[in-house]
């Protein structure tokens, strides 16, 4: 019996997953990400990590069909190499792909986060059996992984998906990217929270809610929303209205059967944040476009970096082996 | 030796050309679309027409290999069908690829024009060896073709591509399609005719050129422009701008190699419009993204509905065939 590995390099955690030859976890293992400075020794630490699972869960290398590794961006697919990303010091271009192989003498496949984890709600979460699907990872920024004509769309030099800088408000407020008005400027985790930490006033729930203006975030939005809060209330409507000219704008490039939305959005779930989202958004499309659109929660939650990087693994096992 | 036909049906004109087998016209023909409200009455002329080109060619019907056809939308690629253009009365969910598959026993494609134009100026134009490309057809209304990893992408119901109504001002401008600020209610031929006849002040060269308010077409902006009329280039710098915003959204969302620019755009030029959107579009996109885009206009130009057609023809044998 063959295995597959999956290594999810987040910005905050590592998690890695023994799959079987469906890319079904196993065995799940994480920690911090906790960079050093210098990716040799990151990446030594890591091939460790990945040596102890296999040993742990009774596996040997030569078992091992396929490696699949979701990492943050800018990276490359083609060439299996880790570029430059901002949480990652040290790291530089960095043979991500090829270390592995020559570690484990496996295939190894390399995506970015917001693919890997597109992949995995098309293959095993909210978007099985779609052929056009649009997934939205919406944490601290906000990206996207298109999956189109039943395959991975990635662009030129896998910058497809940046769905997160598409202008919402022409000259609106400043984005953590330089430039001004982008969706994640608004919509975001990171800029939602700086904002609600500015604008919270003192009678809001979500401010006794979170215990102080500098501990708010977008959850305590959430929770003093289901509690009936005018100020949450607003936010949310706030949210979603942003959110929704982000996606009238890539459905009517593309045409997706689904977009589907993680982390706030599947947590504020469907009176908060889904419902609303749905008719503001067919408010906008044409009805022709809209009828064939879903908008879904993820269905991966907390197992989405495990699944997403054994997603890749399959993949990648898939093309090597050339069956599907 | 086989033949291709293409069959170009637009809005005002009908083109066709019997092509040699890779899709270079040796014969076109032209005349005016008229619609007569009964489309089994339009469809025998022209069946008829293409009988009598193939005649004139000294070609007959077995050597034809394909046909294809560019049509309005909407309309399925997939089920060979045209559902209901605007413009063609008495056309609702017409089988034109069986009826020209039984009349002339070849296999027929049809597409819809954004799509058939994306295919030639990516086969045989301004797009030859790229993989990713938007062609964005400027005429009455705006639409793209979409080539991404070398194939087209059509979207669910064939709807991909509709950049015209990325909203770029939120709640700004009516569009023709009932919704507001989208690109085509500012870009879009027919909106910006409708906008200079009101806006054109008396002094302007516009005016001259045109011969009164109600004659002014974006045309005489282009050419009020090259002579250095005011009120012209500040027409031309507004519709630069907003083209741009559309060209950045798509640019995030997709990662194109190329934009190519049809119609108003190449004829406007490198001066008055190209260099301006290549900087417009290239202050608001991330470097990394920007560098790799090219803006650029389409090559094909009057040839256009001919290639378009003949390459929707040349797609379809090489599918049927295995042979690319």
């Amino acid at each position: 019996m063959k295995y597959l590995l999956g290594i999810d390099i987040g910005a905050t955690k590592l998690a890695l997953a023994l799959g079987d030859g469906q890319g079904r976890p196993l065995v799940r293992w994480r920690r911090p990400t906790e960079t050093t400075g210098c990716a040799r020794d990151d990446v030594s630490r890591l091939l460790a990590d990945c040596r102890r699972l296999l040993a742990e869960a009774g596996a040997s290398i030569g078992e091992l069909g396929a490696i699949g590794v979701s990492v943050p961006g800018p990276m490359s697919s083609e060439r299996g190499l880790v570029l430059r990303p901002p949480n990652m010091p040290g790291w530089e271009e960095v043979p991500l792909a090829s270390w592995l192989s020559d570690e484990f003498g496996c295939p190894v496949g390399l995506e970015n986060d917001a693919n890997a984890a597109a992949l995995a709600e098309w293959r095993v979460g909210a978007g099985r059996g779609l052929s056009h699907l649009v997934f939205l990872t919406m944490s601290t920024g906000v990206g996207a992984g298109l999956v189109l004509d039943g395959r991975l769309y990635r662009g030129a030099g896998d910058f497809a998906g940046e769905v997160g800088h598409i202008p919402v408000v022409w000259e609106g407020e400043s984005c953590a990217c330089g430039r001004r008005g982008c969706l994640e400027a608004y919509v975001g985790g990171a800029a939602w929270t700086r904002r609600l930490q500015r604008v919270v006033p003192e009678q809001s729930r979500v401010l006794t809610l979170a215990g102080g203006h500098e501990r708010v975030t977008p959850e305590h939005v959430v929770a003093a929303a289901r509690e009936g809060d005018a100020f949450a209330l607003a936010e949310m409507d706030r949210f979603n209205g942003l959110l929704a000219r982000g996606i009238v704008s890539l459905a009517f490039l593309l045409a997706p059967q689904a977009v589907i939305l993680g982390t706030i959005v599947a947590a504020a779930g469907e009176e908060l944040c889904l419902a609303p989202l749905r008719q503001k958004v067919g408010a906008r499309l044409w009805p022709v476009v809209g009828r064939q659109l879903q908008i879904l929660p993820a269905a991966l939650g907390s197992e989405l970096p495990y699944r997403a990087a054994l997603c890749v693994a399959k993949e990648q096992e898939s093309a090597v082996s050339g069956n599907p």
